[in-house]
């Protein structure tokens, strides 16, 4: 394979070059008619009874989805043995993209039903559960729910009390026990349960047909904040009968089921903030420039156009970063696939290889959503408010992604405890690159003035130095608190901050390095322009996030040396004047009138 | 009068002695008294029924607005003469902050009425005005409500379509129009009602009794993001009959009492937008102190602490630099009562002299309740996303706050403009001080190592760098685009931000300043903690506004010059460890299990 593939986590340590990197811009012609049919799809169903979602019609969301499952959308990701398309994961991530923008509610259903509802048995099932649950599931005739949340077991999910008890004749598991929140409990026929075999150290999983007769009952819909429509609810075992054959892999081994879909979950959740985020963007700019205030559209105002291009800046780059790690995995998978393991243990492999940019990109594109349906709300002033207008529901169901999947808090944790984790194994050598930051620090700067005449060429020597930056801070947190950082969340947030503005910048320039290549840099000016603004932000946060850090463990001449290393790291030589980016990018969208990168 | 007045504006340009701020512990015994009763009416009649204005019980909304009336609560701030309690200016704020924290549906009908309700008639209503309607209004026999907001006209208030025709007998108008987003219409008995009379430049104000058979009709309940029981409709006004009597003050003076109403109204949402913080902070320490995650509570966890010494830290902030500018606002009536005005023209006056101060604690305190309101949900978790805590409400109905009385970019950029309108009529001297700072850009920095051993002795040189640092980014502003700098948006606005940072940091610092020399330095460890770790973030987005505002306007080396200076500016000798900060302050709240400050 001629292709330079990257392992997850090295992109901190390595540079990667644009012709490495998928793009939006690489979609093949199969992907792009996937793309739009899912968007036909919700234009035409989904769109346009938005209000029914609002109004809690949760037969509307079974109903729906039960559409999408005969147009073959729920099974994107599943073999073609098992009766899905068998796509790769690139057009696995265009659907969870596309089919999200309308509403959040018909979002977490179909990635609940096709991610953790159905994942775990594509890819930890046996052939016997896989054949006789996948089909299935896959065309829509039956839903699935993931049951692992308990009252008492949230983030801290191992600690769950459901128990399975062996029968004597060993045939099948009593599971007893109370889940939470469990999305699509009202519709669905099948469970993904996790459960503990007497004291095991881990939780087991259970595929458990949903059968009311079998001690199974379901609490009241929980009232939420947003994703209304989404069937929220508890849900009850009591001496609930499970045949043997229908055990997940192996005893004990529920965590690792329960986290390895949480990886696939993260990444797909990113991917599925984006299309909303195009949405709102889209409905805020022509409000804009059909509001007249002042005897002239609030698009022509700088605090309007402020909002409309830093809302266009970080979908684009949402949408760079998601894909580019897509890719990664699909390319992984195929390598590994080329390497004789079988599809199953390659995706599997796949995704966890990259569990750090799947935590990365779920917190920064959920962020991302709800800051774009935030402005959206000022962009429509009082209209904003209403429920009248796209803005209302969007916040509400964007608050929800910062939660589930992990919240952005355990997210931003594990990033830097897996990189941690991932050096310690020698998977990722942060030690070399982080002694050789440690050298030049004490080197002398160099005084040439450099040559910045290519395109980015300033911009891929910040990205190098912010590298720089993170393996200084976090290099030097290491060896100060060896494995007792861990009890220094503080410090681990900042340093994690770092890391996700690395890869959500660097993504950024490359996807734009790439298309100027494509498209000539003339052409592309309001791209350029967005990755300059994002990168212009990442220093801003990553110097601070730095300074935080530092401030935490170091002082006297050491912080003296870290905190001009820091500066250093991140000083521009041409500083950019960001509100004339944001100028470019908002007057092409304002002309356009909708979102068009 | 041996207190030193400073006028409005003028924090920029001076410094104030923490011996001229009033802080919240210089509450007398009359205000301590009138907010424990108005606290204990809230935690008895209103907190306990929170729910009934989740379902939008209007009815509910106006029983207790009946309440408050029997208990003397919607005539604070009304003259005796007229039925009210004549407290003065703190009061006034104290009520609006104690009497909002439960709910913002109550909050917002209440401030409809006793604010911009009722405030218009006591403000500029003649003799026979004021006996009529105050009365009723200041008992709660009448409730009020403000029709200015059209369709077509929002932030452009002055724009509205709305008419009044003279008859020709000249007894009465007749108004007819459509006035949107009307709070308390659904019960209220009066309208303050704006119209343009003939072709006039400006509205006129009048006082409009509701009465169905006088053409005047309501839309439906509109349906909100939050404040769910806050009556909001349309009011439709066909050919209704006015008699000449009741216009508010003079013909095409309409505009000014809207802004000056809106002043006042400004500054008392800032203070309604406190205790709900302070309320959310003690529901979010309960939650992590009872919560067990990894068999620990989530409050010994690192990244909680963080939220909770931040949004503490926020709420003893926003208090601090409420209380100082009501008091500011207060001490200027008295003043303008001692040199003969009325208690109207004073009262007028006084507000009208801090108009900036009330902009910046609209846009600020309205921003730290959304912020506080967003992190209670993260330590909430799953939880926080339920209609079942506190949380998820107070997320929705601190969204409002963001938007009425002039969305916050609007009240940005007014701060900076009318500061700018004062320094041309010489009302503050900003050229004489931008001038100095100028020259001390070109000036060699001392190197002697400075005394820091006093309390705040870096903190308080700090906040006049950062002083120096808005003049010279302001100044160099208005020199570069003269009268054309209002069409520079995106400039205004990050130059209003860091006049908001100092003035939010400076009264952090003055309140523990005193604070300290009352009860020593020993026993408010936290408070300095706090006012610590409000400077430094304040310094962080100082630097970074300032930053963005010189690149948008300068080059070469004067840019060279301004950031070197602006670096100069915002340089700490010693950098605060801002997680050993938040560590102090949080340690206190989880101990307290509440908020505390």
């Amino acid at each position: 394979m001629s292709k330079d593939i990257t392992r997850g986590g090295q992109f901190l340590v390595k540079e990667t070059k644009c012709e490495n990197v998928f793009t939006p811009e690489d979609f093949t012609e199969e992907q792009i008619m996937m793309r739009d049919s899912v968007k036909e799809f919700i234009d035409k169903e989904i769109w346009p009874n938005k209000e029914r979602f609002e109004k809690k019609d949760y037969a509307f969301t079974e109903a729906s989805m039960r559409k999408a499952g005969e147009l073959g959308l729920l099974g994107v990701a599943v073999p073609e043995a098992y009766g899905g398309l068998e796509m790769g994961f690139i057009s696995t991530m265009l659907v969870c993209d596309y089919i999200s923008g309308a509403t959040g509610s018909f979002s977490t259903a179909f990635g609940a039903h096709t991610g953790i509802g159905t994942m775990p048995i594509t890819l930890y099932g046996n052939e016997e559960q896989k054949k006789k649950y996948v089909p299935k599931l896959a065309s829509g005739e039956w839903f699935g729910a993931y049951c692992l949340t308990e009252p008492d077991a949230g983030s801290d999910a191992n600690s769950g009390k459901t128990k399975a008890v062996l029968s004597a004749d060993g045939s099948h598991y009593t599971i007893t026990g109370q889940k939470m929140w469990i999305s699509n409990a009202g519709f669905c026929n099948l469970f993904i349960v996790f459960a503990r075999i007497e004291d095991d150290k881990n939780i087991t999983g259970f595929i458990v047909e949903n059968d009311p007769s079998n001690g199974i009952t379901l609490g009241e819909e929980e009232h939420k904040l947003g994703i209304r429509a989404s069937s929220t609810r508890q849900v009850f075992f009591s001496d609930t009968k499970v045949p043997v054959e229908n055990m997940l892999s192996e005893r004990g081994n529920g965590f690792k089921i329960a986290m390895n879909a949480l990886n696939v979950g993260r990444i797909k959740l990113a991917a599925a903030c984006l299309d909303s985020q195009r949405r709102l963007i889209t409905q805020s700019v022509k409000y804009a420039n059909e509001r007249i205030q002042f005897k002239t559209p609030i698009a022509s105002f700088g605090a309007i156009r402020t909002k409309l291009a830093e809302m266009a800046t970080n979908a684009y780059v949402g949408e760079a970063a998601s894909y580019r790690a897509a890719a990664s995995i699909e390319d992984r998978i195929n390598q590994r696939i080329a390497e004789g393991n079988t599809h199953q243990e390659a995706e599997l492999k796949g995704v966890e290889e990259f569990a750090i940019e799947c935590s990365i990109l779920k917190v920064a594109v959920s962020e991302d959503v709800q800051s774009c349906a935030d402005e959206g709300i000022q962009i429509f002033g009082g209209m904003g408010f209403s429920e009248d207008t796209p803005m209302e529901s969007a916040w509400r169901d964007a608050r929800i992604a910062r939660i589930y999947e992990g919240t952005n808090e355990i997210n931003r944790m594990l990033a830097v405890g897996m990189l941690i984790k991932k050096a310690m194994k020698g998977h990722v050598d942060l030690l070399g690159p982080a002694m050789k930051v440690a050298d030049e620090l004490m080197s002398i700067p160099s005084f040439d003035v450099p040559d910045y005449s290519e395109l980015f060429a300033e911009e891929k020597e910040m990205i190098s130095k912010l590298k720089q930056a993170f393996l200084m801070v976090a290099g030097s947190a290491v060896q100060k608190f060896g494995p007792d950082l861990e009890k220094h969340q503080a410090l681990l947030m900042a340093a994690s901050d770092m890391m996700i503005e690395i890869y959500m910048a660097e993504s950024a320039i490359l996807r734009t390095e790439k298309l100027a290549k494509l498209k000539g840099e003339e052409n592309i000016k309001e791209q350029i322009a967005m990755a300059q603004l994002y990168l212009y932000h990442a220093v801003d946060i990553i110097g601070q996030k730095g300074k935080e850090g530092i401030a935490s463990f170091a002082e006297e001449d050491e912080q003296r040396v870290m905190l001009m290393g820091l500066r250093r790291f991140t000083k521009y030589v041409n500083l950019p004047n960001v509100n004339a980016l944001r100028e470019t990018i908002a007057s092409k969208l304002v002309e356009a009138n909708e979102y068009v990168f």
